[in-house]
This record gives C-alpha cells, structure tokens and sequence, in this order.
C-alpha cells in the first residue's frame, strides 16, 4: 500500500543551462510535480570521454530536487551510448532484419548483446549507483528506457555467437535442435550449432520455429541485460528498480520484470482509444502484483516527433486518466516530459511546460491531475485494488508466435485489445494476468490468443477449473506446440482430451459463409479456426452453412467443480459481438462472478478495499458521462456527502469516490 | 492417349516416422490416390554430409508404394541444397535485386547458375536417377520444384561473369550490342562485354534492352539447368520428365518444356476465379501437344503459409476443378500435399490428411474426386480433347516485356487473364498457345499484348490467314523490337504494312475522353494504343472525342483468303466488355469457327473426341449451376441414359459427360 | 527585354543517323523549332575513353543548325559519365540513404562531389567550350541536367569527408556544433568532426539539426559544382548560362542560380493542375530578375516513363500554355523532347516527332504553339511583365525544414501551392519570390510555411511593412531556428515581440475540434499552428471550442506605415477557403493594391506594360472558358481591333491581347 501519490515528469536537467534549471525546480513545485526521472540519456554527460566519469553534476541536481521536496528516480544511461564507443565500431552496433549496421545518433543503436557495451554499461551503472545509490530522495531506479521500442532481434555477429550458445544450452545436441524445430524439412537441418542462421534474408520464409526461437533468445538476453544492470545497482542501493516498458516493444515483459522490483509502463494512447488506455492499467498492476505499478511516461496532451503527432487530449482527459490511473493501482503517474525538447526529433512532443519556459496547452490539465491527486490521496493509499474474479490471460510469447504466423497481417495487440474490451464492457472488474501468474481467486479466466499453451499453464487452469471455475480457451489458442509446430496426437494437443472434444479440422473460417449459434445469436464467424466435435463435451455453439455444418465452435465439459470451454473460432460482425458478451456474461454468472457492475460503456468502476470498507472509484473515460447503479447508500470520499443507493451520474471526464463503509 | 486418370499428391515420407508412413500408405488407398510426388525437398536426407550419399530410404519407399498399388513422380531435390553447401558460402548464394545475399533456410537460397551448385546438383541427381531410375513404380520425374517461384533474376557475381558470355554468343562485339540496345542513350555504352553491368541500383530505371535482355538471360539460365538434369536422368531412366511450374515464376515455360518430356503445372486458384483456373488448363495442354499434361499441385481446400491464407474452397468445387482438369486434357489431379506439415513455414496450408493423421476439411471433396475419376476413367482414357479452332497467344517473353515496361503497373498475367475470360465467356472452344505454337487447324487468332512480334510469329499467323483464318492483332502487340526498342521504320514495324495501315500516333488512351464504336457499341478506350490510319484496310471501329477523333482504333484488311484485325486500344467498362465479346463473336462467325456451344457463364463444355463419337463433358464450375443447347441427342456417359437434344441444365458444381456415338 | 520569343525542343543528335538528322532539321523549319538544346547526356560520344576528346560532331551540328537558322542552347554532359569513369569504382558512385552504391547506367549515378569527377567534369566542360563557346548560333548553356532530381544527399565517404570539412568551416569548434544542433541530447555530442556521422540508418529518428544541415550542405555543394561549371565556360563564352532546375528536385535554387545568369525550369504538369503550372511561371520570373526565363523541357503532350505515365494535354492545351508563359515572362517554350527516344527508359514520353519521324498525337499543338509565337512575338518583346504589389515567399530552404520535419507526411510543394492557389483565385497579379529577394515595390507580402524566418528576411519584410505594406506571416513560419531548434526566448522567437503577441501554444489543432473566426466566416482549424494571446496587437480571428477557446490565430498589429498579420493556423474545408479569400482580399485593400483584375477562376490575366502603354494577356488555361471585366476600351493586339471596356469573354483554351495604349 502506498504512502502517497507520485505525480512526476521526466526532466532532462543536462541539457539545460543553470538559470532554466532554478526556474524548473520552482515551477515543478507549483505544478505540484513531486518526483523526476533523470538520467536515461545523459551517458555523454557523465562520461563525455572513456572511463572519465563525473557523476556530481546529477549528485547536485538530485539534493536541490530534494531541498525543494521533489524526489528522484535515477535511470542508467544505456540506451544512448557515447560517440566514444560508438565511432569507428560498427561490430559494437545494432543489425536489423535488412542487415544495415545502425550509425551514431537517435537510440538504441548498440548491441546490447555486444561484450563490450555490456562492460562499458556495467561500469557507468556502478559508478551512478554508487555515486547517488544512497543518496536522500532517490526513491527509485529506471534500468535504460524502453528496451526494444525502436529495434526488435539484432542480427550482428556478437548475437550470431550468443545464439549458438544459446540453442546449445537449450537443445544439448545438433540433432535434438533438428528434431524440435523439423529442421529435416526443406533440407535445413544443420550439422553443428554453429551453422543455424539467424533469420535473416531468405527468398521465403523461415521455419517458424527458427523465427519464434530467435525472438526468445532475443527476450533473454535483453533481460539477462537487465538483470545484470539490477544487481549492480542493489550493491549500492535499496531503492526499487524498474523499468518503463510496453507491450508494444520486443520484450517479453513477465521474464523482464523477473528481477525487478516494481512494474512501469509507458503509455500514449490518444482521447479516442480508452481501452487500450485502460488495459495497461489491468495489465502492469499484474507483472509485480502486491507492489503498485508507476505509469512512468504519459504525454500531457499529445506525443510527437519530427515525422508524425498524435491527435491531442481534449480537456479533461487527463486527470480522468490519473484518476483511474491511481485508482486502478497506480502510484505514479508521470509525465513525458517536463520541458519541451528545444533540439533532437521529439521537438514536437507534448509537454508540461514549453522550451520557453511557459505553460503548454497540456498545463491546465496538469494542475486538474494535481488537484485530483491530492484529492483523492487518502482513499487511495488507505485502500487497495480489490481482487478481481474475470481473469484475461495476456503473453509477450504468444505475441512472437504471431509475429512469426500472423495469419492475414493479424496484430497481436490489436486482436488482445478488442478481446479485453468486450469483457471491459460488460462492466465486470477485470485482471489482465501474465501468462505464469498463479491464478488463485479467479473464478473466470480467458485465454485468447495463445498459439502454445504449456503443461504449466494448462495445471493452473485446471485448478481454477476444479475449484468450481470456468475455463474459456480461444480463439486461436492451443494448436502450436512450444517450437511452434503442429500437434501431431490431436488438433490442439492435450486440450483436446481435457475440453472432451475432438478437434476435427483447423482452417480458415473466414470467407467461408459460417455461422455460429450460441446464446440465442447466430453470428458469421472468422479467423483460423478450430471445429469441433464433442467427445465428452456439450455443444454450446453449433456451425451453420459453410464447409461445416453441424459442427461445434463452442463445447463445454464439466471438468471438477468448474467447466472447460473452448471457444473454436471469432464470431464478427454486430451479432458477434453480442454473443461474446452474452458468453462473457453467462460465464461470469455461471461461475458466480460477483465483483462487477452495471457501469454505462465508457465510464469504469474501480473498486478498492481498505480496513474501513470498500470504495468504488468511478471515472468517465469517454467524454460522453455515464452512470452506474450503487449497490448500497455510500459517502462521497470527497465531499463526505451521503450518495444515495440507485442511479449515480458522472459528468464528461468526471469522477466520483463513493465510499462504503463497514 | 492415356491408359489411366491419377489423383495424386505430394508426400514428404522423409519427414515422419515409420508408424507414419505405415498409415499414409493405407489411407492413401482409401482415399484413392493411385501416384505420389517424392523426393523434391529431401536433399539433406539423401546427402546428409557432402558425397555421403544413400538412397536406400527412397528405393524402399518407392517398392513398399508399388507393393500397393501406388506409383511415384520422382523429384530431384536441388530447390533445397542442405547445409554442408551453403554454410560459409556467400559467394553460392541467390542475391536480389537489392543486393541481399540469401541465408541458409527457406528454399531457392542457391543461385543456380553456381558452378558447384551445377555440380553438386548433377552428382546428386545421378545417384538418383540410378538408384530409383528403373525401379517399377516409378512412372515419371520431376525436375527441382517451382523454379525461380520465389526468386527472379540473381544478381550475384557468378551471374555477371555468364551474363558477359552470354552478351558475347549473342552479339559477338560490344558494338553490336550497343547499337542494338541504343546504349549510347545516357552514354550507357560499353567498351567491352565485362562492363555490361546487372540491372541492379540505380538512380533512375535502366535501359529498358538491359532489363529484359537479363530476364532473357535468366530464362535461358535456368533452362539449361533443367536441360542438364534432364539429360542426367535419362542416362538412367525411360520414365517422361516434367516440372512442376506455373505462368506467375520467372521462367519461360516455352524454352524450359522444350527438352521435357510432359508438362504440368501448379494451381491455387480459388473458388471465385474459376477463369484463373481454366486458362491454365488450355494453356498447359498446349506446351507439349498431344500429350497430356498434369496437375501436379493444387491444394483440396486452400493455399496458406504463415503469413497468409486464400479463401477455402466450397464443397464441391473441388470435383468440378478434377472433372474440368480431366475433360481438358489432364491425366493427373494431385494434392500438395498429403499430410499437412508439422513443422517449416507452410503448415497452415490446406492438405488431405492432418498433422495428427486426421482427414481435414477438404477430405471429403478428395473421396468425390475419386468417385468421379473413376466414373470418368473410361471415357476420358478413350478419347482426346477437340482441336478449338480459337487460339490466343500466350508469352512468357512478353511477360519479361511487360516487366520491364509495366506502363501504369500493368501486370501481364492479369491483363492475359482478362481477354482469355473474354473469349471463354462466348462459349468458344480455346486454346491458348505459347508463342511458338504452330497454328494449323486454327481459324481465329488472338494475339494480345505481345509486344515484340517476331518475324517467325508474324509468318506462322499470316499462314493461318492465307488459309482463310482471322488474326487479331493487339492491344499493345508489335510496337517494340526484339531488344525493347522503339521501330523506326513504322509505329509497329512490319506488321503497319502487313495490316495496311499507318500508326499515327501512339499514346496513352486513359484520360483523354477517347470513345471507339465498332459492332454497334461505343466504349471508352484505354490503355497506351495504337491509332491507325487506313491505308489499304477497312476501318472496323472509330474514335470519336478525345485526342484522335476520326481515326480508327480497329481495322481489317484481307489476306489471301482471310483477314488481318488490327485492336489499337482497349476498349473498357461494361460497353467495352459488350464490344469486345461482339468482337470475338463476330470473327469466330466470319472465320467458320464450329467448335463451340451456347453454355452459359461459369459453366464448361470441353469437347472430346474418339473413334466412338464425340463427347461433352459438361462442368458447372461457379457454383451456380448452368445450362447448354445440346445439338442432337446424346447418351449420359455415366448413367447409360438417353439425354434429349436441346437444352441440358447442371446444378451447383455439377458436371455430366454426354456422349455423341458416331 | 527579349529581341525574340523562342520556341525550341531537346534534340539528341548523337543518338541518330545522318539521314535523320538531315530530316530532323528540315522539320524543325517546318515546326517553327528556332532553337535547340542539345549535349546534356552525349558525355561517351564526346569521350568515348578517358582523354580521348573529340567534338567536331557537335561543332557540325552547330554549324548546320545555324545555316538553318536554329539557334543552339549548349550543355555540358556530367549527369551521365561514361562507364571509363564507372566501371570498377565504386568508390566514384552515389550512395543512397540505405547505403546503396548506384551502378552504371541511368542517370545521376556518380557522386557530384568525388575529386576525380569534378577533375573529368572539368576537363569535358573546358574542352566543350573551348570548341564550341564562341560559335555563331550558341546563344546558352545549361550545366548538366536536372541536378539531384534522381538523387538527393549522398551517403558515399567522399562526401563524408567533405561534410566534416564544410561543418568545420561553420562552427569552427566542434564545442559550437554541438552547442548549435544540441547534440547533447540522447548522448549524439561529438569530440571533434570527423565523428560527425551523415544522417544514414538509425533506429529513429537523427536529430532535426544534422538532417537539415546535411541537406544544406548538399545544396552548397552542387551549387559549388555548378559554379565551377559556370566559371570555366566564362571563360571561353560570353552565352549566358542556365540550369534546367525544378522545385521539385533536392537544390537550393536561389543559391544555385546565384552564379547562374538566367532562370529556367522543367515541368511536365497536367491539364488539370493549371496553379502547378501557373506558381513556376510566377516563381521562375524571380530568380533573375530583370532577365527573361526560360521553360526548358515541357512535354508537347504527356510525360512518361517505362513505369508510368501522365494524362496527355487535352488539344489546346498547350498553346494556352505557351502564351501564359510568355506573357508572364519567358523567353523560350522548349519541349522535350524533339524527336521520340527510340531507346533507354523514357520511350513512351510525349514528343514533337515519332521515333519513326512521322507527327505525335502532340504535334498540332506545337504548330499552334507557333502560330500563336509569332502572332504574339512582337506584342511580347515591346513590353515586360508589369510589377505584381503582391508577393508569396519561396524557400528551398523551408522545403528541407519540412522534409526532416514532416509533421503528418506533409509535403512542402503542395503546401506551397495550394496558398499560391487561393492568391490566383483572387485575380490578384503576384509574384512568387524566393526568400533572398529583395521586396521593393511590394505592398503585401505572404509568408507561409517558412520554419525558420532570418533576420536578414525579417529587416526586409519590417522595411515592406514601414512603407505602408501588410506581412502576412505563417502558417508554419517562425517557429524554428536557423539549426532547426525550438525557441528558447518565446514561441515564434522575435517574430512573438515584432508581431505584439504571445504565442501561447503551438500544437497539433487537427482533431481537436478547434474553429476560427475572421472576417465573417468560422471555419475548422488545421495543421500544427500557434495560437495568440495579443500584447500590443489586435485580434483578427478568434478560436472557438477546441483546446484554447478565446485565443487569437489571426492577429494584426500596426507597424511604421503598415501591418505585421500573424495567421497562426490553417482554416479548412469550404469555409477555410472562403475564410483565406477574404483574408487575402481583405489585406490587399488594406495595402492598396491596383495591379489586379476579376478575371473568373481558371483563365489569367497577365499584365506587361510598354512604352507604348499597358497591355493584358487573357488566357484560358482550363478549358472551360472564362471572363474578365476590361478597366476601359482597349485593342486586340492581333487582330487590331477595338475591344469595348467591361466583360470580355475567352473561349476554352482561348487568349486574347489586349492593348490599353497610353
């Protein structure tokens, strides 16, 4: 449980003359920012030339911050490695699938697999961890920023060598590697570990098992960076580390955040795209579940860079945002960035103050945050998110198995995001859960989307099955092996015993002319699909018309106390969208699904528990207002009014703290 | 003739385990597949180590296959040289236009042209066509797979080196070749053939001679390596040898059948471009004239890899695309493939059985596929397709034509695809004919977008009108030379004078408001045309509005005994589809064509003819069902019944054979 | 003052046999062709192997070209160095952005800066015009073609060199560029130039600074190329020299014509893209002022290459064309090309002659073209464009701000020529005028879209303001610095205290609902704008709704005389056009503009004045016909009669002269 509420801005104290840096420090307090994040890019600044290190510029900044209460959050400076390692190195710099070797300038640029970054980048994290690891303010770290947002698998030499290493520690021998991946096809098996490529050029594509593989060497090592930075940094410091990630980069989050302390997200989703807003805050509340989540970058209004803006925050939007922030689990809620950049490429960003030091269009919003956070801030931090029953299973693995199949251009985000969002819709509180999270006091679990689903994460499920739970499995989950193969015992390997049916055929349902029927509705369905017939199962969708009629698309099995349900395939369209919220609803009921609420679309409700009772946290997100209906007479945390049981409005992005005490 | 219809498919036995192989082989007769496709990928498995070769697996295959009943198309396996080839050896590599050197994986990564490719390929091919060459069962051979499907012209150093020969055994000086690409343009010209450079990087397009005299280079290339394998294997084998090819790869079917054996070809049409699928088949009857052809890959339900899918087939379509294929001349039907892979980058695509040994959703389409091969078998085998008296040229050079100059991103298959719909559409019996086809028996002559017209075509075509037949010329036929040159004696060269008239002008129709009336219709004109002149023809079709008004767009002029139809442009919209449906109508009349018949669109009737009579065989093939005037009465070939003169309807995917008994 | 309107084509005599050549020029008499330009690619044919000079060819050509009265237009041959200069150097070679060396042929594929081809262009140039720099009939020159209209930054290492030399002589010490671009962002500072890198593959985006300096230093370098050109023909011609140039192409045109002695341009735009035509023309005026310029290549029917095509010149078209041009201030109306290439890549291109030396379907227009010249000619030459009162500022510059900043893919050519557009449609007479010019006898000056308004630019436009004139400054102007930088001291810089506003914001106003009022009309506001709070300056237009209601986005504040009018954003739609109108008519009342008609949308008035008196040039130039009121009586100038005061109407494509004499 916090203590208090960050509201914070990345601040770039290096790149700014003295009398700039006064005048922030004082507007930052009147803005009511009380925590910067310094540090991420300013390797050049600490160590202009190799090896000659000076840290006091940020020991001083980091104390004046602290004399004038604003905390600190340190970050290593590794994502934007000095010309001095960089000129004259190619071999030091990042390859992308095309081969062409990155030059010096923008990020990202060096290999962080290279032998020589890795020690380069332990000995600047040493130094900045010793020099300021202690010092009062420094609440927490940042490790680097935002890890693989602009490159994805390096393909150098360096990255060549690790992965040999790599398969040979994960396969043992040539022939087991071959074996796993079906090398033999195509003649591609190899003789030695030495010979398999990285999936670089080829006239068509890769075995997919190379190309899923590849991606997962590539989230190790990335993290394996990590760790290494987080254990330099804990021999000088106490404070949490982190790292401000996204499910947009090529990461696997859930191995990243491992060895890290507390999660952190950056977000920049725009005014008319409030789920994908939203399921980052279900999300990251996950990855270090207990510990509060910092949303580390959020632009005030709108993001930029040179090439491209995105449409700006109406007013209003941003404290909505803040608050259901906060009130989802949030601890901080952070701005990028402080200062408008004078120079470089994100010129154009949103900020909270201009690059002549005055009040963007974003600044207004600001203070509302503020207001709002101050607030709201004994509610929140003496209470806690309650536990949500509706679990939505969420894999960066299953995101690399798309990447290497995406079938028609499928996005493995956007096919997530909608899914999380008929769930959102149904007013139900909801976790999205990384995929190895123990699913304890679920009663409802989704799993969408998941190419392999592991004897792990099938154990799990069962569990929450047999303890009386539902188990809702697809579309598109299931029929890959780990390697990214084919079942060769079933459609979709052992589910297909476990769920009680056959899965007779695997194909393209779209274009086909199939129906679905389930829940009164009869809906065209789509997307590569799995069809059914019951074994031990119920029928709870049939197919009409198509290449299949009569067949199941959606069976149930009693399994335990719970049920097993396999969802074959996407029904599209308005009728599909009804009859996945009707299945969504009948589960939920089913499995006696009690934290939820009859909130108007657009409008959350983000409840929290404390010692004294319960609270709802009530946000409009759309700009439109909605209502939702209190279950009991309540106090309003704010004003500490009676609100009575029934029918409560909220206004156009505005928020209410009902209270209900025990 | 052929003594027996087979329904094959491709199978990888190579791939799976011995308790796999024992179940394909039973449920291959089930399912009636009488000949399989091996061997075309397996390099690694035959050669694992460089000259450690060993067949054994293959020849067991192949006599456990004929132990029951099922023969063998073998396939030399070079589209997939293994590992102990390519690793460490950039310089054997494909590179593209691009400049990117392949990796190992995929397939077609070797350029083929490499000398220890060459090599490599004959040693290996030699022990096979020894091993397996005279082994019963084995019924024919095919070369590599799907050359140059996935790749085009490589641009690697080897290729340089033999495109500098081949510039030299073409024009003996550089002087010649200079003057016959008119390289002094841009001060292109060489001093000797080792400065002749690969169209690769530059600022701006090259030389249009450069670009398609280095297809033409490849063309040839990649025939003389089928010529080889060719020769190899008949040392060793009697068996017909073919390659599996298709008009959408880089190759020119003409030149590479030529030291073939049987043609056969590739197919994925899907169900909603049946015209796709047709001109294919009276197209590939004609590479190797009186000797039927195959298909020797198409998929029972749908095309896929992992990054796309086609549209699956609607049950049924699958008999009618065998009965067609059939009744126009094929002796084989074939899967690829037989099991779907379980691992590589193509296992979504459709197959007979499943990973796990399952029938898919196409199975059932497989089963009526057989049940009407053996239905047909007698009467197919006991007849031959009717020579059609229409014939349109087809040209894979003029492909290379289109390539290179792709006006506004003209694509030659589709354009081809276009008129031949046209014809098929009037209920005409077809032929389309590579450029090289002798012409006799045909009475009308369609030769559309062929740019350069040879000396050689021009004769056999004007032979055909001395004997009273109609040559349509055009649209954008004969306005280049041989070299991708502009003519300087006449807007098109000889074939001005041959057809009597002057090409005004040349220019690109769109746009300019050019309206051409001809057989009662008026139609907005298209693409780059010709404008004639009359000089010793008649004007057919007038343009009005536009740049031109008044001058002819068609035009006829009398030949010995029948005529020369000039079709500067391209009439378009539904008007231009009328006129030129009238068109083909109205010269087919004139030209005595009686192999025909009123069936009507999306149905088929390919005539056959044996020393019984003369067969129908009647193919709705869009799923709508169709009728035709049957000319006088005629017997059900199946049923055994009378079938009344007059009009004969067929249901959705219907087909009905009709016999005419002498 | 012009002795003589030319009418002139590009002609390749080294691409031809004598029997053409001889039929060209009699036909050129026939066409009223008096001028050619030939020599620009002929570099192999006048040095067919290094050092191996000969002329004579061209001397000749001269020769008989003078006798038949055509006057000749030289061109040195550099865009096109033989393959001795070529072959086997890679290292002479463009480099592209993605690292692509250029191979030979095409065009503009050798670096303009590597030291052997500025020694070899030097010497060809030196040894052509020594041969042919004081023969009778050589009346210009043109250097090379179309500079960087293929191409545009070089990446290759000479040109790597030569930067850090060109940044060292800007900013002296490294410490300065780094001050200057703050590179200290994201760790880019550099320790001294030679580890400046060019603006090559990064994973995101260089800094602003390096990208537009790399393009400024790449205008400075073909510029000084074309000066070296320039002074070696002085020295031994007195022709006055040109360039073919564009603003399409990757130059600073002001700073390369510099050097140059008279203005000329290529365009190819279509019939319906007359302001496209129309902004060269008033553009092209100004880079020599007080000298003719010349249209250089335009096609007599349509552009074309092998890979696309344009809409041909609807018939008519053309002489409109013609007569504006000359009318506005050309000299000469050249075509390329003469005779149709019957080679290399641009064969389908419009010309006067067929490659079969018969008519195009353009030719009627060039005789039209001619009879028109002559009907004209010496109304032409009496007289000089009259000074336009109002000015639209150009800048190539502002075009490389916007190519490393382009917002929403924004692209500066159509930005720049949609406002010229709104100016046209008001019947204002304008000059386009590149930023150095000087802006005597103006009275509203418009400058839009410049990122970056110098000082020297601002001290011009106050004087324009002091005397009486409106500025009329953005949108998009002010808010960068010279180095691509943010201000640091207020939004716009000094522009903000000059203007007597507070630039309060500057943000993306697309999708923010935003509206604008002025002048009676409220209209949706756009692109990245600056919005106003007045300090000493009056509110124009006023925003409403949106993010910043009651902010200005039009303001005006007195200065001296006049006006200084700030436009901060961009009204859209139907009512931002109508908004626009006013606005400018509004500010052309304000400045008291005279030189300006009611001509109807679509036709032109161009006004020239003489010392016999005034004279109106009404050309229809949209096919659609048009109108103007005439201030008083006036004389046809062709025919000599009189021509009543008030409506005077012009048929499609028509023009008429008008003669007001004083």
């Amino acid at each position: 449980m916090s203590s208090k509420l960050y509201h914070g801005a990345a601040w770039y104290p290096e790149l700014w003359e003295e009398e700039v840096l006064a005048q922030d420090i004082e507007l930052m307090k009147e803005a009511g920012i009380n925590v910067v994040r310094i540090g991420e890019f300013a390797w050049s600044r600490m160590e202009p030339n190799e090896g000659q290190i000076d840290l006091s510029f940020f020991v001083d900044i980091i104390s004046r911050l602290h004399a004038n209460g604003i905390e600190v959050v340190m970050c290593t400076p590794t994502p934007t490695p000095p010309i001095w390692f960089t000129h004259g190195h190619p071999e030091r710099m990042y390859v992308n699938e095309q081969g062409q070797v990155m030059g010096h300038g923008s990020r990202q640029h060096a290999c962080t697999n290279n032998p020589v970054f890795r020690e380069k980048a332990a000995i600047i994290t040493e130094h900045i961890a010793r020099a300021v690891g202690r010092l009062p303010g420094v609440i927490g770290w940042q490790i680097d920023n935002e890890f693989k947002a602009h490159v994805a698998e390096c393909m150098c030499s360096t990255c060549l060598g690790q992965w040999h290493q790599w398969l040979e520690q994960r396969y043992g021998t040539i022939g087991k590697l071959n074996e796993a991946w079906g090398a033999y096809i195509w003649s591609e098996d190899y003789r030695s570990f030495d010979q398999v490529p990285q999936p670089g050029a080829a006239p068509f594509l890769h075995n997919s098992s190379l190309r899923t593989m590849y991606q997962q060497f590539s989230f190790e090592k990335i993290a394996e960076f990590s760790d290494e930075q987080a254990a330099i940094i804990r021999r000088y410091s106490d404070a949490p580390i982190t790292h401000n990630s996204s499910v947009a980069f090529h990461v696997d989050n859930e191995r990243l955040f491992r060895e890290l302390d507390f999660a952190s997200f950056d977000t920049y989703a725009t005014f008319d795209l409030v789920p994908n807003y939203l399921i980052n805050n279900d999300l990251w509340r996950n990855f270090k579940r207990g510990r509060d989540y910092w949303i580390m970058e959020t632009s005030p209004s709108h993001a930029a860079s040179l090439e491209s803006y995105a449409k700006p925050h109406p007013n209003g939007f941003l404290r909505a945002e803040a608050v259901a922030a906060y009130a989802l689990g949030a601890e901080a809620f952070c701005y990028w960035l402080w200062r408008q950049q004078r120079a470089g490429c994100e010129q154009p960003h949103g900020s909270v103050l201009s690059a002549w030091g005055k009040p963007t269009v974003g600044y207004r919003n600001v203070l509302e945050v503020e207001e709002a956070r101050k607030a709201i801030e004994a509610t929140i931090t003496s209470t806690r998110p309650l536990q949500a029953e509706v679990a939505m299973t969420y894999s960066d693995r299953a995101k690399a198995f798309l990447k290497t199949e995406p079938h028609r251009s499928l996005n493995h985000r956007g096919l997530v995001t909608s899914f999380y969002e008929r769930i959102l819709n149904t007013g139900l509180h909801r976790d999205v859960v990384p995929e190895g999270t123990e699913l304890d006091g679920y009663k409802l679990l989704f799993t969408p989307f998941l190419p392999f689903v592991s004897e792990a994460y099938t154990k799990r499920a069962l569990e929450l099955v047999e303890n009386g739970g539902v188990w809702v499995v697809g579309p598109l989950s299931g029929g890959r092996t780990e390697e990214h193969k084919i079942h060769t015992d079933a459609g979709l390997g052992a589910l297909d015993r476990l769920a009680g049916v056959e899965t007779l055929y695997t194909f393209p349902m779209d274009d086909t002319g199939s129906e679905g029927t389930a829940f009164g509705v009869s809906a065209r369905l789509s997307l590569w699909s799995s069809v059914f017939e019951p074994r031990e199962a119920e029928v709870v969708g049939k197919i009409e018309n198509g290449l299949t009629p009569g067949a199941a698309f959606i069976t149930e099995k009693r399994h335990g106390r719970g049920k097993i349900v396999m969802l074959g395939s996407l029904p599209s369209g308005d009728e599909g969208e009804l009859l996945l919220h009707r299945l969504i609803l009948h589960y939920a009921d089913e499995a006696g699904v009690t934290v939820r609420s009859d909130v108007t679309r657009g409008t959350i409700v983000a409840p929290r528990r404390g010692d004294a009772g319960d609270v709802w946290v009530v946000v409009n997100m759309d700009g439109l207002g909605g209502s939702v209906t209190l279950p009991r007479e309540g106090v309003d945390a704010i004003s500490g009014e009676a609100v009575a049981q029934g029918r409560l409005e909220v206004g156009r992005y505005e928020y209410r703290i009902i209270r209900f005490d025990n």
